[in-house]
């Protein structure tokens, strides 16, 4: 804490874990406060979104970058503390919502200032924690990486997760037409509630005739996809020409057996991207991206993050048990 | 032949097939001389290029797109005789080289005005007939597609192949450094005869292990592969972060088993296309670019085609025999 800060104490309460495992592994723990490097900026951390890598960490399959913080959490909202060197982004007291490589689960987190963006206009701090994972995933896969353009289809699997119901209100906004699976009714229709045209019911339908049924026949423009496995095959079916396929995770595994001459003959692109490895520089030229292009529509109310359930920091383990068991829609954010 | 031509008898020889088969099945048959529609011209065909293509659609695999001439051949030189309405790019006497959909094995064949070319100076017809294939398949997929930049490196397999030598060339010419695939030694010094500074004989040598030493362990930042089949997952684990795959054909079959995970985590991009399927106009595209950026380089003499082998039209069966032993260095021409 270089310049400037508030009264912050040297020790916190943070969510860690002994060794890989189930939910339980996830105890509080007393952790130094860290302490912000040039540029960054201290976070009293009031809110904490959980994501699935959160749950890949826990269990092994997913270490921090090298000099990210061993804790989990990749984003958090809340009151700026103290300001390190140079940090002149944000001043002291400020209510701000950011993308950080770990350290998301604790009393506090340091956060680079320009992987940091305001607080929207309306939103809670718990809506506000809800926000940076989904939106800056949404935004370089969907917008940069998948080029969206209006007027175009768009698919995304998973339709009711956090990064769903984020891809669903941006795609919509940004006017494509938005078709989304999802494995019940009712998330089929929550996805329909946040502007979905198309929601298809995995279970009961093959997503790859519905979504013909929904474009003419054509097939669709641009598809998100987190599931991988058998649905990379699928995928390249249900793709119109020139379409693209962006893929983001893989729920159902990476590997897979694909017939690669629709790739071909259809002219597809096949690309995708993971967020945490990136620079600090990569993040903030996406962050200066969503300010531009998305944070009117937050601070106007066109899009908000949906909030399925809130647990305090103390249990985080119950909500790790919450996101494997998907029973629920939209996001799930710890409170501190 | 609505606006002006020379003498043109009514019937020519051209190469048919009355099933698919073997080399064999093709043998010369009469045929009516085409008649150029409105923007076409029509060429007596001085030399006709022999592609892979073609061997797929006389073993019954690649049937020619709707409205195309049942007669194999993708590519053309020679002079034009006769012009159809409004067609005014070319006069009667010009020698020309195209890009045809079919019916290239043949005494005249018809081509649109905006797919063809002026024979590069200093190319005879020969060479001139095995440059449309090549140039526009590499270009469009190497220069558009895959937007190879100076200073990044490149991998074409069957680098001694037609499309081989040419990406080899181009690339080379255009500032990437250049790495080739091939099978044989004798192969293997071709390609560096013509520009790659790494050529790696497949048959003894690791192609992605080669590829990372030429690359300090980085990797290529674009492949064109025509092999498919295992190739791929070794292309994904070839190449760099961003890096590009553009896929144009599968000599060893279009399905596999991949680890897609590679693709997400290095950000890669696999695409593909095929050239016979597009429209005039799109081909039309890719001739302007050609005629702009590469037509210099030819009528330079700083690329040109390397020819392996030319056949009498008659012999178009032992031009296939070649064609599939693959022991051929470069291109494969039918003359008239």
């Amino acid at each position: 804490m270089n310049t400037a800060s508030s009264i912050v104490p040297r020790s916190m309460i943070a969510i860690g874990m002994e060794a890989p495992g189930g939910p339980d592994v996830l105890k509080p723990q007393t952790r130094p406060v860290p302490q912000p490097a040039a540029g960054e900026i201290l976070v009293a951390v009031a809110a904490a979104g959980v994501n699935r890598p959160d749950v890949l960490q826990r269990q092994g399959g997913y270490n921090p970058p090298p000099g990210a913080s061993d804790i989990p959490g990749l984003e958090i909202a809340g009151t700026v503390v103290a300001l390190g060197e140079g940090a002149t982004r944000f001043a002291l007291g400020d209510q701000v919502c950011g993308l950080v490589a770990g350290g998301g689960y604790a009393q506090y987190a340091v956060v680079h200032e320009s992987n940091a963006l305001p607080v929207p206009t309306g939103l809670s701090l718990i809506e506000a924690g809800a926000v940076p994972e989904t939106y800056f995933t949404v935004w370089t896969n969907v917008f940069q990486r998948g080029r969206l353009q209006a007027g175009e289809s768009f698919l995304v699997h998973g339709g009711s997760s956090g990064i769903g119901t984020t891809a669903i209100q941006l795609a919509k906004a940004f006017g494509a037409t938005v078709l989304a699976t999802a494995g019940s009714d009712e998330k089929c229709q929550a996805c329909r509630e946040l502007g979905a045209d198309h929601a298809i019911n995995y279970r009961t339908e093959d997503f790859v005739a519905a979504t013909k049924a929904a474009t003419a026949g054509r097939g669709v423009n641009l598809t998100l996809d987190m599931v991988g496995g058998d649905y990379i095959d699928r995928n390249y079916e249900a793709a119109a020409d020139q379409g693209r396929i962006v893929q983001i995770a893989f729920l159902n595994g990476p590997k897979a057996t694909v017939n690669f001459s629709r790739l071909m003959l259809k002219r597809l692109t096949h690309t995708g991207s993971t967020l945490r490895p990136r620079t600090v520089a990569e993040k903030a030229a996406i962050a200066a991206e969503l300010q531009e292009k998305v944070w009117p529509l937050l601070d106007a109310g066109r899009c908000k993050p949906l909030i399925s359930a809130t647990f305090p920091l103390a249990e985080a383990a119950q909500a790790h048990r919450l996101m494997e068991s998907s029973a629920h829609i939209g996001k799930i954010v710890l409170t501190i």
